[in-house]
């Protein structure tokens, strides 16, 4: 199983960027809308390249326009400034933050109305699974002001993100080669008796030996024959003889996530927990399956959703069965019922089926795919269909 | 100096947080208002000591409203509720999250329209140096269905959170103590023709090893005499002899930042370099006798602005000489003209003199203290007023 890993090369071309805003603007144009500013750093990243430890401090709002033609304008504060230098942008326009009086705002309200108007609309993050890196009242403020209509442009840059490149795609099947290889050596490396923290911090070290930037996500829970919760953890709890210990991670190579979780039967489970395992394994075959271009979010939540139920399920409190994935650990589309996305070529998704088969036991498996023309492509290495031994 | 370090309880007792909502309930009489709600993660967890890298997902909308009387209401997805009943929240309301059609928008409204009615009046994160996790578009949605009306209550929450407890102070106090013993071991630990990633890489182990939880923030950066940014970097720039190497880090306890820097010199810097730190070193000097009870942040300024400007500043990118620090690596106050914020006790602050003394070549200083009713107590080991020097 040894195969050769190629790291990709960190970063992106200049190339890519333009056909990502080419891609955007054609989406711009469908939505009518003149521009799109972006303040969070997943935003400001896939259309800059920027990214910094900086985001740590809220103070200070960025603040990136996407006009509808032309190239991105970073409008950012001064200390920002030599590093934005760095990247393919060219047109940066700073103000000497902190400045709570008007920060950024007039500078952004400028740049925003010298763009030409053909539309009267300018898109900005104000829906779902977004959230926006500025002052409310800030925005309300320029809402007011601004000779054009603010309004949300997060389907927009959702229709932009969903689809990821081919360079995309490279990075995120190489973060989840990483994890899929230090999730099978875990059971080498512990033993029933030691605890969830050992664990995790054994896994944590050995992904970081292999390659990966960083573990911000790493819940891990254990319990008989099943969990109560998935993303929370780890605790100080002992693994027990019928344990069934649960760990998920979102780790990162050069800003993109993986997310995906394995499961370890600590000794031996139960019969139970064991079909019900079983039922999940085969759940996950089947919206693998049905992750083709054509086929909606609605049809791969179906296609899990008729084994969970068959095999006895009894609830599940994640919500959904799995989602979109690239520079946020979770990112639309939900396999859902009424989600209804269109899946098509070059989305990157989880495949996530999960049930509660007993009061606080549940059971949650997970794999990364991404979508081809000819059907799905698995980027994790597909979990064995025998939970793997800790002994 | 080896003097035994204490280190802090995990967590805190129900009785801290008791009296943190008590001291809230009295900020929101005196703001009035009827409620707060929040939904970043600083703010849930200053109310409820809740925390989670399940953050790192921002799919789903968590809120915590805090009335005027009585005990925090945590309002959040299913998937969350096992770990937040382990706090001290009794009352944990929850939605089967996502369901981006109402993402526990009407249970919120439910929750504050149920509370006592005295102001008419709700308190949400809308201001300075907070960001509003939820879908904005939510929030408007809230607001114009909501019987009470919905107004910035980011002051009152900056007036409670900028005020720390003793425990809050401990746990600063500490991951304080970690980075300056970390520091000050580095010059035994790199050399002339390492690179800048190398030093931060052998930094972010010691300080690991010497128990901090994490390192969200370490820029660093090298240059000739200075540096011409402070919040970007590594690079892999080699150091030279005649650098300056600039490393700030805000590292983690328990949640609680330290925020502080240090400057190392490369073989030997100029003697123009060396004026300008001992200029900055007096300026710190300066900033912290001036952090006393009833002085302002202006004053903070003033104390320094005086020292660097007559040592031939000529600009300063940051924008001012220092914050707030806590559960933020920033958070106000800030020390700048026109902030005006009186100093009370129990504030912790950075003091952070900085100046460009020829184009490109910045120096800054940073040390973090709290104000006792005496006047300011160091929390970092007071940098030497010779740079240490890396041969």
């Amino acid at each position: 199983m040894s195969t050769h890993i190629v790291v990709p090369k960190r970063g992106f071309s200049p190339g890519e960027f333009e056909s990502r805003v080419d891609r955007a603007q054609e989406i711009m144009r469908k939505a009518e809308l003149d521009a799109v500013f972006v303040t969070s750093p997943p935003n400001v990243r896939y259309f800059t390249g920027f990214d910094s430890q900086f985001w740590e401090s809220p103070t200070r709002p960025w603040f990136v326009v996407v006009p509808l033609e032309g190239e991105p304008i970073a409008v950012i504060p001064e200390i920002g400034a030599p590093e934005m230098a760095l990247t393919w942008v060219d047109d940066i326009r700073t103000w000497p933050a902190p400045v709570p009086e008007d920060d950024g705002i007039s500078l952004l309200k400028g740049t925003l109305e010298h763009l030409p108007r053909r539309f009267g609309r300018v898109g900005a993050e104000l829906g779902r699974e977004m959230a926006l890196r500025m002052p409310v009242n800030d925005l309300l403020k320029l809402r007011e002001n601004l000779g054009s209509e603010i309004v949300d442009g997060s389907p927009a840059i959702w229709e932009m993100r969903m689809v990821k490149t081919p360079a995309e795609i490279e990075h995120i099947a190489y973060i989840c080669r990483i994890a899929s290889d230090a999730y099978e050596a875990l059971p080498s490396q512990i033993s029933i008796g030691e605890n969830e923290r050992e664990a995790v911090r054994k896994l944590r070290i050995d992904i970081a030996r292999r390659g990966a930037d960083a573990t911000p996500f790493m819940p891990a829970i254990s319990g008989p024959g099943g969990v109560p919760q998935i993303v929370c953890g780890p605790h100080d709890r002992t693994l027990e003889d019928g344990d069934i210990l649960f760990i998920d991670t979102g780790s990162t190579f050069d800003g993109y996530f993986c997310d995906f979780d394995r499961n370890y039967a600590i000794g031996r489970i139960s019969s139970e927990a064991a079909r019900v395992h079983e039922a999940l394994w085969l759940a996950t075959e089947a919206g693998i399956a049905a992750a083709v271009p054509g086929a909606t979010t609605d049809d791969i939540w179906r296609a899990m959703s008729k084994i969970i139920e068959d095999a006895g399920a009894i609830g599940n409190n994640v919500g959904r069965l799995g989602h979109g994935l690239g520079l946020q650990l979770t990112e639309p589309p939900s396999h859902r019922p009424g989600d209804g996305t269109r899946i098509v070529e070059n989305m990157v998704l989880t495949i996530e089926p999960g049930m509660e088969y007993a009061p606080g036991k549940m059971i949650v498996h997970e794999e990364n795919i991404t979508v081809t023309k000819d059907g799905p492509r698995l980027l994790t290495t597909r979990a064995p269909r025998e939970m793997p031994i800790i002994r």
